[in-house]
């Protein structure tokens, strides 16, 4: 695209020719260099081909251009996927809607008042409709948009989050597996939207007889909303995993209910409910990958600081919240919208750690979402590689269709040239991977946890496990805390007292005697009787030797 | 005390003669009514000898009038109890730590900058300065204030909470005992006094040997002091359970940590953690008292609301949390200091349940706590059961040394007549009462538990347990629920989409297709090629039907 950016880039690559220098943003610019002209000149034949067959997917079909044409064509549709500009798809979901269509809403930058209108309009039809803000989901065993090749299963999941559902159906695959996991939208819990789809997505999954638990999650939703949602679970009539993400957790079970501190714990619960285990204390230890053995050189002196570039909103979110209850002052961008700044939110000041959602808006303007494009990632990563205070790197690696072909590759280049750096320049630099994925996703999850691997980067299957991870590192590196162990008291404190003096209330004597205490009760009178103006005249008086 | 409340009750009840007029609020008035002169003057009697007795405890004995005289008589006491009024208190603890002793101030009113001030000479000189606010401990065996008496064993505790560390050193102690339990302060976790004595207590419990697990509890505590009493924590090297209630626990396990979510989940934990079991989900089933089977009556139309009537602050505070988790609206008085009115903290508007903490100062100026006496609780059940909106009365009855000896009587008295006169007005009347103690406190827990059964009331033992009872009851009841269940949307939603249309990216129509799903790709283009304008125009004109 034409943007001022891009054109920045063109022109710094020598790219910029005359003819491109009238070009908008809204152009698609072809800028090719060749070995040769003739290469060049294919090349350019080859963009003209792809972008003509890109017109009409149908190759000589006919391609309807409305969606009530489509419709007409292929009546037995009872879906509708919508990735058209933030500004336009709220016209083509409430056209779908019209149609008796559900939808997968994909698009970003659709207004809160417009999805929740849609989504009061799709409760009426008993229609759902899924997403904006959350580009995934799985139906009977069909992905749309970022979606994992998961195991069909007895778990559901409800998830307002994208990365979240991703994270938590992949873990569930690997001991068990996914009925459902409906992507209701990263604003659905939002006071105005009212939590519309993942109600019904619970009241589905209730009814579901594949589904045996069900697994709710989202960032901090407002509490009238939160309320419904907790009433509708409780419906249901099967235990629900609860994770609204930094919001506390006033139990851990109640009723039907169970509530879940991070995206892997959901995952184990809902997996040892899903099969009546009885839920342990963590599901998690059997998605650790055992770190690879890198050898653990020292970092060297100043290195302290941790880095996270996530691609998924969600996992950045957790990754900060898990920091800071490692008690890490941690910076970051991934703050849920609903955040009130409480204990787990927000900025901590001063020089700290920092946790980056490089997916968020203002990374992702004018360019590609890094689940699709690595790039931004790979300068980010190289640029914090070289700062020499920086020691640890944590990123996340989300396979599945939609996502890059092959991510593993390029980050495993950017992350072993980074290392590399680090040792020239005497620093130890450890670079932590979070991979989610399944063995059947298009990237494979085994391939591109290996070439990670290679590259001298420790991979995590859950993001909990690598933050702990980063955390124990980063803890010891924290030579900034101010907070040295306090003046000991003497063990002998915790002994039974010897014997002891009571100034107060008598029954306090008589308590500790009859627990065989020596106890000398004090007869003790506020001084000059009570009087207080007296006694301050009597303190003065001793305060000057009289 | 003839304050002006009390000479209010003597009026009322003819007793304020013409000799009582004049009478001061710091006055000790004593009115007595006999049935004849004789038992009158009888009683006059006995009250001026215990009165003259408890000048001089010794019976005889010299009882010194100061602190220094009373070291110099019992030199090999190492510990001060200090129970003067408030605004004296934090003087007589001054001399105590500048004579070397440890001090359990069990005063209230101290001001936080006092506490602040005497926390930190104690640090300096090695000292433990246990309270002010909370005012329980269990030292060696050897109870401190309100205190029960509980098996020795493997877990310590420390806690800013009176109600809370009485609460888990009983559950712990049905099923393993306690080495120590140091009640810190209810404020002790508040910025100006950054946790001073917690962080001690932590300290001295992770030197002790006797102590394999501890358990670490506060109300919400400040971000900052919350940090460093983590980073304590992790240092023990030996697992801590914590409980900060109504903060987001972002873990349930980090590291050497264990993230409780209620007290009797911390008590279970605490047990598991030190006998090595493997942690289960809750250690709470324990703890229930399976509810005697009283006919369950049916509620009376109306019948709607829950009364929570605490003596003790924490669980008042705790009950309030459980109740909004299972989606009640409550008000109450029971707020944490350092409360930020999150999610999960104050006031619901409008009618709704209601949690009192009738130990707050509100109901205790001029008054005995409602762990010595339960007149005000008395008054209020018996005011509550009257209201025809009232369903369900939760109570707790804290034993223990420095408690009332025997409220389980007078409670059961008034609980059966507020249940007999519910019945009368053809309503049903729940009474639900917790009560923390243990078999060997004066009070007895079994006796105590038996008396209030006998009356109609269920007993519980831990506090989640019962709160989880009436929340039970009090949803059942909940007609005001405006939340129906959604328009159902039809369980084909679930299926694999028969077929599907896409607007939008292209690669959508191929991820589909490539599941096998018949997908039809929309050729689809802004209205007017984008531009808005003339898009605008076209959509007027539509609306026009032209």
């Amino acid at each position: 695209m034409g943007t001022e950016a891009n054109r920045g880039l063109l022109e710094r690559s020598g790219l910029l020719t005359e003819n491109l220098e009238a070009v908008r943003p809204d152009d698609l610019v072809v800028a090719i260099r060749g070995q040769s002209a003739e290469a060049a000149v294919a090349a350019l034949a080859r963009v003209d081909e792809l972008l003509r067959r890109s017109g009409s997917s149908g190759e000589g079909k006919y391609v309807p251009k409305s969606l009530e044409t489509a419709s007409k064509l292929l009546p037995s549709a009872d879906w509708v996927c919508i990735s058209v500009p933030g500004r336009y798809a709220s016209g083509v979901a409430r056209q779908a809607l019209c149609l008796g269509k559900h939808v997968f809403l994909f698009s970003d930058h659709v207004t809160l008042h417009e999805e929740a209108e849609l989504k009061r309009e799709a409760e009426r039809r008993g229609l759902l409709l899924l997403g904006p803000e959350c580009g995934t989901a799985i139906v009977g065993g069909v992905g749309f948009g970022f979606a994992n090749r998961v195991k069909q299963g007895p778990v559901g999941l409800v998830s307002a989050s994208g990365t979240g559902l991703q994270q938590v159906s992949c873990l569930v695959s690997r001991r068990s597996g996914v009925s459902h996991a409906l992507g209701t939208g990263g604003r659905d819990l939002a006071d105005e939207v009212g939590g519309v789809a993942s109600v019904q997505g619970l009241d589905l999954l209730r009814r579901d007889t594949e589904t045996r638990a069900i697994v709710l999650i989202s960032k901090p939703p407002s509490v009238t909303v939160a309320r419904r949602l907790l009433e509708e679970a409780r419906r249901a009539g099967k235990p629900v995993v609860v994770l609204f993400l930094g919001y506390a957790a006033p139990a851990r079970r109640a009723g039907n209910l169970f509530f879940a501190s991070a995206l892997e714990d959901a995952a184990g619960l809902a997996i040892e409910l899903a099969t009546d285990e009885e839920p342990g204390l963590t599901g998690t230890a059997a998605f650790r990958v055992n770190p690879s053995g890198i050898g653990d050189l020292p970092f060297a002196r100043g290195q302290r600081y941790l880095r996270g570039l996530y691609s998924g909103g969600t996992l950045a979110y957790e990754a900060q919240l898990l920091l800071r209850s490692h008690g890490l002052a941690v910076s970051t961008n991934a703050l849920a919208s609903s955040d009130s700044g409480g204990p787990s939110a927000g900025h901590d000041a001063g020089p700290c750690h920092r946790v980056l959602d490089v997916g968020a808006e203002e990374f992702t303007q004018g360019r590609p979402h890094p689940m699709i494009s690595n790039d931004m990632r790979i300068r980010l990563l190289l640029c914090e590689a070289r700062d020499p205070e920086v020691a640890v790197i944590l990123l996340d690696v989300v396979l599945g269709d939609g996502a890059h072909p092959d991510p593993a590759r390029e980050l495993a280049t950017a992350g072993s040239q980074a290392i590399a750096e680090a040792q020239q320049a005497g620093r130890r630099l450890e670079v932590i991977a979070v991979v989610v994925g399944t063995d059947n996703d298009p990237q494979g999850l085994e391939s591109q946890a290996k070439q990670l691997e290679a590259a001298g980067i420790r991979v995590f299957l859950g993001n909990e496990a690598a933050v702990e991870h980063a955390a124990s590192l980063a803890r010891a590196l924290d030579e900034s805390s101010p907070l040295g162990p306090p003046v000991p008291v003497p063990l002998t404190a915790l002994e039974p007292p010897a014997a002891a003096l009571n100034v107060g209330l008598e029954w306090f004597t008589v308590g500790l005697q009859a627990q065989g205490v020596p106890t000398l009760h004090v007869d003790w009178r506020p001084p000059a009787g009570g009087d207080d103006r007296l006694g301050g005249i009597l303190k003065r008086m001793e305060g000057h030797g009289v």
